[in-house]
């Protein structure tokens, strides 16, 4: 059987980092070393620290599989009597404090006359200016190149409603992943409200300081509502990345997978296991890509028209335009004949069974996050192409490979919105980022750190919305 | 007379820097610079930057009185056909370029190990650990050391109501004031609304990212009701700098002016003319050092018991402890036999004629700015000392003294509040930043690049914190 734990590899998430002195005596450290392998953590890195004659001092990095197992390792290296624990750290915590992001004047203030241009009496100048000529905020402020990341922290990775001060941490990270991958400036803020009507008020009090908004973690189906209502009263980019990161990552894979298995995505009976907001982002996007026949599923089965059970607005609108023949059933029953799974639900949701009655070499996209519906291991030989959330199994889809560039090629171009056509852009763009000699079953979508993505996908984000008629450069 | 243009002097604000070529003929060059002297502006820097046999190209950078005397420059350069403009640019504008603040990234994500510290999956643990210990948002996230600088525009300088993008140069420069003062990191948020109860529920629902928030150029009386409401909200300091920065050098400066002339607060009759933020906060601080006998005016002259032309509720309530005798008259009634002027109001509004019928050398204390109510030449041989707004005088009254030190002082001790207590430790600790053997009329307020300033007011305000038992550490 798989679960979470004995699927669990370590990551350098639970990691820590421990300084100890061992006597030179043979066998000693690699006695050591046994026991962190033996309770399933695994040397991430070795420094030797210093040596003399008789103990040698190594500061080693254990990558563990959870909080408890870093904690049973290091309680057992304090029970060898050989070694001394002269130091060690909790390497994420170590990382978070004080927070990850600071604020840095671009400008220096060292004498009078820097202070009379960058504050009274110049900058009276550049605030008539811009009050004379609204548009002149992109020109002499931050509003340039400045994307907000809003969350209420309804819906926080894997932990749900967990509150503002707590959803910190993530958007302050969503604010770093916004400067190391693409350059842009980008402020974490988490409000103290889960009220739909103030959270909407909110972000438009806020809008004139910056360029673009990033919604982050809100809880569906709010989240819908809060982006559409956001979307019509700002003339900035507003784009909830939960649901169009997550969708514009997903079709960039389904592209590369079509062209690997020589398909149409017009031709393929698509089922959709999750009505969250990255499920219904999908499902919209591949509509859009030209998918036919999409059967969407949620804890209540197959999604149809005059369904009672579970529904929503949002829901009631999709399974208008999905579902063309209105069945009815279970997920096992959607998935029979089927020649795509894209879930984004729950761990373990779906067996081997049911994949072995999919049509052959189905397209699976099983991305619950760390566990997902499927392990790649149990369906290997009879998947077409397979991909995950997770980092430890190839195609791997991360937001990070979309949200950076789509918003810097919308500021840049000061888009007054991203449009359907430059999230399809994107994916594309995500698509073209692998070479198609290199293209292959276990390289659908492109490593997080390929440099190449972020600028691909902002200049054919800037391309389109010139097509689309929203730049405004 | 004295009026706004003749006592205007050249300044860095209005500055522009021209690359000219001009041929090698004795007498070339400063006929250049005798133009820009004729015109009213003063040369502040010549770069050479190359010269050959037949002429020399240098890079002039030109302080003038107003943007249209620099333009009336760069007209008449243009003139001289021997000179010839390679570049130029208004210096205040090109520092203004894009904005003047960046966010900046405290740890690299180079590699999947660091990206799954930063992010998912090991940033859950550290979300988990602030929900379950709230207190530890201050060890893991930036609320650690960051102070939001709000405005809704209404107030910005001079300028009055020039709405919320206009006001974003502004607000940026605090930042960038807050972390070259004081080494804070600070986020600027301009908000689109004017509304009292709005901007009051806008602050709280943003306070989790924040450790502080400064309250910036909103317009009386609304700035008290929200700053008060604000304070009572939310358990972090909130901090009005145009009430309270104001208030807090003006008492620093009073400080010191008594020492320089050996009198005592208490004796002093105290006539404050302007009720706007600053106006209102010096009456309360000075009420609160000891002051007895304080006369405030306005434009309907002095306020007293049972005046109903031009009341407020916040002057209702500083009328009640001022004005012991309840006298009623104009501002020139008023300062008849006073010992100190305090201006926060227009310029020209008083007379030498006015100061000489004030008792035997009086404190002055002329802050509207750029223009006083009265200029200290006009003032100097009958007046005991003299502070401004400006940069050009001695003693300016500058509120950098103030807000960046004493918001680090409130949040490394992670205060609830700003006490009275802490803001008058923080005008002791301003006014004892000049040597006791230094003090003379012309230095009772420091130097704002003086590099001692921030650090002592940020120790007093930890200091007085705990004293007052609003210290959280």
């Amino acid at each position: 059987m798989h679960n979470s734990s004995s699927f669990a590899i370590p990551s350098a998430g639970y990691s820590v980092t421990v300084t100890v002195k061992i006597p030179n005596i043979i066998g000693k450290f690699a006695l050591l070393l046994s026991k962190v392998a033996e309770l399933g953590g695994s040397i991430a890195e070795v420094e030797l620290v210093s040596s003399d004659f008789q103990s040698t001092i190594r500061k080693i990095t254990i990558n563990a599989k959870s909080t408890e197992s870093a904690q049973e390792i290091m309680k057992h290296f304090g029970k060898f009597d050989f070694v001394q624990i002269l130091t060690w750290q909790d390497d994420t915590l170590k990382m978070h404090e004080g927070g990850k992001l600071i604020t840095q004047p671009k400008v220096k203030i060292r004498n009078s006359d820097e202070l009379s241009r960058a504050y009274t009496p110049g900058v009276a100048r550049v605030c008539q200016l811009i009050h004379e000529f609204p548009e002149q905020a992109y020109q002499y402020t931050i509003k340039n190149d400045c994307v907000a990341v809003i969350t209420d922290g309804t819906a926080v990775l894997g932990l749900g409603d967990i509150g503002p001060a707590a959803a910190m941490p993530v958007m302050e990270g969503k604010a770093v992943l916004f400067k190391e991958f693409a350059g842009v400036n980008s402020f974490p803020i988490c409000l103290d409200t889960k009220d739909t009507e103030e959270i909407i008020k909110t972000v438009i009090y806020l809008a004139p300081t910056f360029g673009a908004i990033n919604l982050e973690d809100i809880s569906a189906p709010r989240c819908f509502e809060i982006e559409e209502r956001l979307i019509e009263a700002l003339d900035i980019p507003v784009f909830h990345d939960d649901q169009h990161g997550t969708a514009v990552v997903v079709l960039a894979g389904v592209y590369n997978a079509l062209k690997v298995l020589d398909r149409k995505l017009e031709d393929l009976k698509i089922v959709v296991n999750g009505f969250g907001a990255g499920g219904v982002a999908c499902i919209k996007i591949l509509l859009e890509a030209g998918a036919k026949n999409i059967i969407a599923c949620d804890t209540s089965g197959i999604a149809y028209r005059g369904r009672t059970k579970g529904m929503n607005p949002m829901k009631e609108e999709l399974v208008k335009v999905t579902n063309p023949e209105n069945i009815s059933g279970t997920l096992g029953d959607a998935l029979v004949g089927a020649d795509m799974f894209l879930g984004l639900s729950q761990p373990g949701v779906v067996t081997r069974e049911m994949i072995s009655t999919m049509n052959k070499n189905p397209l699976i996209f099983t991305l619950a996050n760390p566990v997902p519906e499927i392990f790649p291991d149990e369906i290997a030989d009879i998947a077409g192409v397979i991909a995950t959330g997770r980092s430890d199994y190839p195609n791997q889809v991360n937001n990070v490979l979309c949200f950076p560039g789509i918003i810097k090629g919308a500021m840049l171009c000061r888009a007054r919105k991203i449009t359907m056509g430059m999230k399809l852009a994107a994916a594309r763009a995500i698509a073209d980022s692998i070479a198609p000699d290199q293209l292959n079953k276990y390289l659908i979508i492109p490593n997080v750190f390929n440099p190449m993505v972020a600028s691909k996908v902002t200049e054919a984000v800037m391309q389109q919305a010139k097509i689309d008629g929203v730049s405004r450069i």
